[in-house]
């Protein structure tokens, strides 16, 4: 069903304006407030509050979507499929002021597979990636597809690499936001991308991991198997994503 | 002379702007092809050139500055005083789609720590830090200063921390951009930045390196003594930035 994916994704694009404007429109001195726990059980930002109740906002008029947050948790709205969200990915990044840290939603039935359409922006920039299941993905509306470096590669983690894997040969960049550095794998801009530490959340990944397929990637779990996953806030796990299997194995991935 | 200083300000926010217009105004898909090896022996890029050429344009009818610049080397202009230039720092980032690279420029006379006045803009949010001497420094107009993490700190740094280092506690970031990295320094939104590899040069910092010290922060060679060096493309260094001295021990300089 191309045309009722186009049309959520349409949606979502409304939903990451709403987001981009509410976050715009607020004082970047308060992102850091801490609020509250949320669902997830990390202290819930004033820039999440910000994002997550500009979406609820625009999703009020919109039946049939339950809906899955990291800071509300999952909310049943009588829907048969379930918007998955992380209003703000990067939390950290934006509450010091580094320019990097995104909105990712995705919309999807029950699992990780079965996610139709994502939506990752750039809220820094205005860069919009999305993807369709078996539509492809893009970048500001133009196909993207994952490239392998020729020359030296480079790749992105999470924070420090892991003492038991062996270091990847080429350039480590670490950005702090997974949902926009897997854009840059899908984008070909990187050539893969590694979160060791088993602490991320659907919610994180859901828009990124469809766009990355998209894209001719894999996003794979540590045993070397496609990531799948329920669309629910329990399951903690790491991941590799790179542009294609032989890039996931320079990341140490036993595929 | 604040008010020349100024002056020289409002130039290099003339040239800023020049270069981020004229890079907007060009085909990304160009900005890899290799033109020549450039002054610093480096390969110049389309992006490196379309910059550079911005800033020359621009700088036509000011008289009484010399250049320095990555790709054009030292042009003598009749000068007293050098206009020091990186035209785009973060070229890797730029031809690869990653959003994280800016422009850089400095005016002084002979060494780093003459230069009166820094400027550098981040291409991809349109950032502008800036700082004159003794007159402090600036994020879009308004004043920085260097912050110390109360919970857990974040440094970045150049690709992979090196081995005969011990890592510091906190995050770990990489971002590709030694100028920018160093603003975000300067601006409290990490703790540190270290550069190990003896590969960075003058044009890199010129103008990061004030805005650090106007901030309150430091930035120090790897004997842990103020960083200082002739306004030339010749010396090769590392150095470690920091929100004040007691960080720059924790990035394992001798303080």
């Amino acid at each position: 069903m191309p045309n009722a994916m186009e049309h959520d994704l349409a949606l979502l694009r409304r939903l990451a304006d709403a987001v981009a404007n509410a976050v715009r429109a607020s004082s970047a001195e308060s992102w850091g407030d801490e609020l509250r726990i949320g669902a997830d059980g990390t202290p819930t930002k004033r820039i999440d509050e910000i994002a997550e109740q500009a979406i609820l906002r625009e999703l009020d008029g919109v039946p049939g979507l339950d809906f899955l947050s990291e800071e509300a948790g999952f909310l049943q709205r009588g829907g048969e499929r379930v918007l998955v969200v992380d209003p703000v990915d990067g939390t950290t990044n934006a509450v010091r002021g580094i320019p990097f840290y995104c909105v990712s939603l995705a919309i999807g039935r029950k699992r990780l597979s079965d996610v139709g359409s994502g939506l990752v922006m750039n809220l820094c920039t205005g860069d919009v990636f999305e993807a369709t299941k078996g539509g492809g993905a893009r970048l500001n509306g133009r196909p993207i597809r994952t490239k392998v470096s020729a020359k030296s590669r480079v790749f992105a983690t999470s924070s420090l690499w892991p003492d038991d894997v062996p270091q990847p040969r080429g350039i480590l960049r670490s950005f702090g936001a997974s949902a926009l550095e897997m854009c840059l794998v899908a984008q070909g801009a990187i050539d893969g991308y590694h979160y060791s530490k088993p602490i991320l959340r659907v919610i994180d990944v859901a828009a990124s991991t469809l766009i990355i397929r998209e894209a001719g990637g894999v996003v794979l779990d540590k045993e070397g198997a496609d990531l799948d996953l329920p669309l629910s806030l329990t399951p903690r796990f790491g991941l590799s994503a790179a542009a294609n299997r032989d890039v996931a194995r320079e990341l140490g991935v036993l595929v």
